[in-house]
């Protein structure tokens, strides 16, 4: 299977798209972002990596980091951590707050916000937020392989500034007794998180642990990463989950500065960037891409 | 892989288990079954099937069926077909009608009730219900290989007597024009399609085609196998969907009458039986006898 | 006060008003009615009655009918009924369903459809549907004092033909065990109940029991009419309940036909009608000429 | 109408009563009260005013204090308040979230939290919140003709360190662009708000402007005084309001502390307090209270 071909030919397609969402303008620093990006790269299981466009250029990974403190979180706390959260999609686009009362606080899933701010939250325990993102910093760069992994400060502060859903949300899981830190803190942590900022090469390494490739099996045990990989198909792309699975086949996890992570297990780790978003929030480009790639390579997880 | 020995070890586990779950009570024909019966079976890639237990007897395979219905109808109907059922989990426990409210008549997907009565609904224009059921049965009998399927009318007629809340959706549906046949027509074909009966033995076989296995290509298409299985892994068992990816890893579908269709792409297809179910009413060892095979034979759509 | 004065200017007004609403066209008995209809009657403590416009045209009553049900039904179940339906406004525009899957099948008011549904359950026990309509009739008559009141079978039947909503509220509630005789029974009286035509004069003078005029008592006791009133003034509107209560000060029942009966309690029982509805379903320039009519008289309840 | 013997029979009945309901517990304050209190007082038309128990024990009267914010909005900000609140009861009980999600962020009405809420933080606008406590006060004095009404500010310390429910409404609303001043500030005047104390004889004679009393015109106009007496009608209990006005017929406005504020339109300003509080949050022997008071005089705004 020729990859490199099949990049290329995608590449072409996204440049030629007459449409390429909107990009997210609720902070400067992603609204700044040039509409026109495209970047894409997949690590192979032999170790090989094939790029196109953008590849190099850093951007916003945002929610695609709650993949990373999920990984985090489930080594340091194991199965307890599903007493804080749950592991069902949660369907209704207008439930961020809606499921939370009906649930009495607990979450749907760690990948929603409210999820991922209590995956923080329960990570933070006993660690002051610096530490805590030092080391999930030096998850990402092992994972990645490579140290020139930063978290944009300008980028967490204009969340902080913005954030006033995210701040609903931590209020109302601590009115719960599902947030154990103050809001302010578990938000800050959340916030940098959300900030880290990675090429489409570095994310697509990155994610080799999650492909199962050699040499990353310390990282994260098998098990554990079926059970990511499971988390991402049924909740990584919101209440557009379900046709992301549909049309594409693979887990992945988007976020809303329009990158996306796939795992093509066993096959390949991918990440692809495009900022415009579709109506659901997820890369619109980025999206067509990966439905091309699962398309022409005939990877799936469902046969 | 010594499967036949690990289905051994599974029947073990089951015949020990404390607790059973709870048989389905709402009809009568249902709640008279044996809540002891316990049967599974397994058609591997090359062709061989091992069962154990109860695995040649005849069961109501109810929600089971709604798999079928929708490979028939997305064999008629094409893609035509997600204008008015969607493809995301529903989410919310309570959301069956809530959700028709919300999405103005338009299921979540074609595995909740409401979604599995549209299905029907569409395939049945400008069929009679006797026609429709016939080209079922002519469907599952060749996807078994078997022609000793049959219908339960005792079942049928006791679910049209209790089935209010069926009644429900179908008008609620039809208020918003998501329904072209009268509602006792299109509940009618659906209450008969839930009766079928089947053994493991022949559930499993019949999930051949799910499994890309050889010679069942000419039922449905590779691409579309591969999409089945992902609402079955994203919706198969209702607001458990997510907890039954995390935990089992593999595309599968629940019925009330206790039985599981499981697919392991590429590698077997599984059936299970057992009546007793859990609190989100799937088959309490049964879920758990899928879950034990995953773990033992390392199948997972996950890596 | 001049009330005849009073009522001629609001006739005016209506007749000048440049919007007058949409008239209901889900059935064509109703759709037909001529838009430009309007008529308004109120009778006084003292008995004497004034009447401007189409005062003496007959309209379908529609949802004013589910005052006489509930005043009938509480006169033959005392406060038993309240343990199927409660008395707390419905708030959320599409609650209707929602309401009944939360509350498990107890509708929140006698007002809205699901509780004006179980109210006729309920008198239904023991009745043949005939029966109760008849008496139904008869409370009617002899609280306006008039026999020429009558039900419309052509609107009852189209109601029957369209009402998906309707029943699937009814098979909801019975598949919760609140609803005792099959859906069709029950809503093959409620269809004839909202079908009863009366024109405002008559509907005027069946609101004087409420309105706590002599030689009413025997009809409806004091305290029960007390009961009633605030039902009216909580829940009369649907949706814009609490906007009627606060830009009118007064109880009140409309009805998709666009007639509404109005109470000062010890002061006037009015009616008005006028076919075009504004965005909540309530008769436009009904709730207008209501509006003005407290206006100009000071009648309210609140001071 | 003896109305000092009513309340001597209405002190015994509380006195003998067996069940006082549970005190609020959430700050320490609160849980403290003695659950045996017991006030009611009674201002007539005539001045004359009537009073047992507790009635000059100081107690903290919650959100009873939403309606002199309300009144205090109002007559600053007319009707351009209705622009940022509705004025609808809220019903499920559960939505006090739900519905701001479902309606962007505008609350439901303004004796709701959120909906008092936005009261202040529109009143506060162009203040500084100190300002705002100060005409507040003043209000209430000169309503009540009592300089002796002030703010405890350890209660209001106590609501700043355990209103995550409330900082969770405040921020959502400003995600929504429905807060305009940051939550903290607006939530610090709102909990100073709620932290008034008053006795039953003082909020009695505070209630005088709403019964339409002399001499109170100056206050509030009479068209605004039955505007704010409909909205306590219909949104004063939460979602026990249609409740209220069924049994009691009267508009009343309940805070947590256990005190009610009622209005006889006319007749009479009624004020009670037992902390002890009922599955709704009112007061349980305060509801009683009103309810044999209703009975007893024959007060009822319905006739």
């Amino acid at each position: 299977m020729d990859v490199a071909a099949i990049l290329q030919a995608i590449e072409v397609a996204a440049k030629n798209s007459p449409d390429r969402g909107r990009v997210a303008d609720y902070i400067p620093e992603l609204a700044s972002i040039d509409p026109d990006r495209f970047g894409m790269s997949i690590v192979m299981a032999d170790g090989r990596q094939h790029s196109v466009g953008d590849a190099r250029l850093p951007f916003s990974i945002q929610s695609v980091s709650k993949v990373f403190a999920l990984a985090l979180a489930l080594g340091r706390l194991g199965d307890r951590l599903w007493q804080r959260v749950g592991r069902e999609p949660s369907g209704l686009a207008f439930n961020s707050i809606l499921q939370l009362e009906h649930d009495r606080g607990i979450p749907r899933n760690p990948f929603i916000n409210a999820g991922a701010i209590v995956v923080t939250d329960a990570v933070l325990a006993g660690y002051a937020p610096r530490e805590y993102l030092g080391e999930l910093l030096r998850f990402v760069r092992t994972a990645a392989g490579d140290d020139d992994i930063h978290i944009n400060q300008d980028v967490a502060r204009s969340e902080t500034e913005t954030g006033h859903r995210n701040f609903a949300l931590a209020h109302y899981m601590r009115a719960f007794g599902n947030l154990t830190n103050p809001p302010e803190m578990t938000l800050g942590a959340y916030f940098h998180q959300c900030a880290i900022e990675m090429t489409c090469e570095q994310l697509a390494r990155s994610g080799r642990f999650l492909a199962g490739m050699p040499g990353m099996a310390g990282l994260v045990s098998p098990s554990r990463v079926r059970r990511i990989n499971a988390l991402m198909l049924t909740c990584g792309h919101y209440d557009g989950s379900g046709d992301f699975a549909y049309r594409v086949g693979l887990p992945g996890k988007s976020g809303v500065g329009g990158g996306i992570l796939v795992i093509a297990p066993g096959r390949a780790s991918i990440a692809v960037w495009s900022p415009g978003l579709n109506s659901q929030g997820n890369s619109k480009l980025g999206t067509e891409a990966v439905e091309r790639l699962a398309k022409s390579t005939g990877w799936s997880v469902f046969g």
